[in-house]
């Protein structure tokens, strides 16, 4: 590959402008490479930084002995360009007056700009800063790049808080809920449905679990300061074979969204106990993340920011982070719920005054 | 066609060998031609039956001037052959001492054997008979060929008391349950399963449906001296769209067989009443029929059987006749559980019994 390959960002334009130029760069999961060659060259030319790179992914660190060390972290990927001819939120990116419409608007160009342009400028940040970009993020868990960077480089990753700047419209949320699923099924015995008396209905004996789900109470867990809310659903329910055979298995998909105060076992003990009777298996569960806010780095780094944190409900790559042991907190420019959707956008102001404050805090 | 390709069935001979004879013409929905073409050719033969053909349906009758006429009617055709290699209910037929196994051994190719075996020795019965054969029964219902005979010669199909040739182990099973289906339909509103209060739980809202649904009493209905035990069931359940997203629309499709003192309109009613407050669409109705064995002719009929009659609980096409005004029963060889299995069959007396029960009521 020539120089003239790699496609030029220039991380000392306008923070906005940066992120508009980043999104023009298609990324979808799997498709990352221009993108990691890019951020890669403008990485690669800072002194001040140390730089590794594995497939897609990227870690750049500063080495100046400070006493504390944080994290930022973001991913260089989006989810697929929208299917809907003329939508806005595809690439190439477009202003319209201050807001930024296109695929990444939102998840998360405006976050990995900031961390580029931080890079950039920290050269001597009141504390030592380790940046990461990684790949396949919005894939299969499996696929994860930072999920292989902690395997590959594990000394890489240490530090005593870590930020992930996914979108949080500006504040600071902390943590976030685990998730775990369950197939609870319920069997009955076949026959013609003109001779009921002769079966047993499978369908109907989900109607105690559905009575259960709909009758409890979710609820609210404080963490570390934080009232994490949590949620138990049925997601999704199947059962009969035909119109005319008394069903003899139907299955209700329950997912319970917990608090990071229990382990995923102790949330399976949970649903086993409100599901009790009933034939319950546990199909996916990954743990939560406490959101740390004790520890003198985030509390100065919540100071900085200014404004009251907020507990995550979804589960994010903090969880990573936690898992590692090291607290981990989402901040990012954008509304969240704009996410994957075809109007993703982000408010220019918004991606400016995400830099501003991780600046102040780091600088 | 030459006469040679018409294959030739002895009608005088046993007529449980003669039901074998039958079953080797494979006659598999769709394919009753040959089955036809050999049954028209016996009653072609005889001077003392009028014979009209459509199709593969065919209709002979005496015309003696008799007070009251009966009909006797029986299906052609047979579901398709096993999957299962080495099955027994296949085609050819085969004997295994005294009981005859294979495709049609129940379903019904005695009872057309024994309709066959009448035809030909009745020259003058007490009363005059007409016998129906017919295709296309094991299939949907547009296909019937006693519905195409019915619309083709209303005045053949004119007659007091009408004798269903089907399965049911030698008694008489009066009328038949009618039955209807419905969706039942809650609606919610989807939202991250993460953040559940943001939505509403369509499968939750189900569980009120399937409660109703269980605890329901099904009626027993007494009609002209039987006892029709009904079944209201949910028979099929779906709902939700994906692991990760409240569920905004389940759907319940329920099936009600009514006992034959109702229209598919009360039936409908009582459904609506049972589940109000949710969303009922019926999508089929097939109406019952009365046993009507308050007939002189069927009174008599059941005392030439000698057995206390029951009710038919399956929807079966005496509910044809009773649509056109004409009591019909239920009345043939063979265990109804067995139609359609792997393991078709039946005993060369139960053929037997019902040949000579139908003639000691007609000769």
């Amino acid at each position: 590959m020539t120089a003239s390959e790699i496609l030029t960002l220039d991380p000392t334009a306008d923070v906005a402008q940066l992120t508009a130029d980043i999104m023009d760069i298609e990324s979808v999961s799997g498709n990352e490479k221009a993108l990691a060659d890019a951020v890669g060259a403008v990485l690669r030319s800072c002194e001040h930084l140390e730089v590794v790179r594995e497939g897609d992914s990227l870690i750049a660190r500063t080495n100046l002995g400070r006493q504390e060390r944080v994290i930022l972290a973001g991913h260089l990927d989006t989810v697929p360009l929208p299917h809907v001819q003329g939508s806005r939120g595809t690439v190439p990116s477009r202003w319209e007056g201050d807001v930024l419409y296109g695929r990444g608007a939102t998840d998360m160009k405006g976050g990995v700009a900031v961390q580029l342009a931080l890079a950039v400028a920290l050269t001597e940040p009141s504390r030592d800063v380790t940046y990461v970009f990684y790949d396949h993020e919005e894939v299969e868990a499996s696929l994860s790049g930072l999920g292989r960077l902690v395997g590959s480089f594990p000394e890489w990753l240490q530090g005593d808080f870590a930020v992930l700047l996914e979108p949080t419209n500006g504040t600071v949320e902390g943590g976030c809920n685990g998730t775990a699923r369950f197939d609870v099924t319920t069997t009955g015995r076949a026959a013609h449905s003109a001779r009921a008396w002769m079966g047993e209905n499978a369908i109907h004996g989900v109607a105690e679990v559905l009575v259960r789900l709909r009758d409890h109470e979710p609820a609210t867990v404080t963490v570390d300061g934080l009232d994490f809310r949590e949620s138990l659903n049925a997601v999704l329910i199947t059962g009969g074979t035909a119109g005319n055979v008394i069903p003899d298995r139907a299955v209700v998909e329950v997912n319970y969204r917990f608090a990071p105060d229990k382990t995923p076992e102790q949330a399976e003990e949970y649903v086993r106990s409100l599901l009790e009777g009933f034939d319950v298996v546990r199909t996916d569960a990954a743990a939560g993340a406490r959101p740390g806010l004790n520890h003198p780095a985030a509390a100065e780094f919540v100071a900085a920011v200014g404004e009251e944190p907020k507990p995550k409900y979804g589960w994010t790559d903090v969880a990573r982070f936690s898992a590692m042991g090291i607290p981990a907190v989402n901040f990012g420019p954008g509304d969240p719920l704009l996410a994957h959707s075809d109007d993703e956008h982000v408010h220019a102001d918004a991606i400016r005054a995400c830099l501003k404050a991780l600046n102040e805090w780091l600088a």
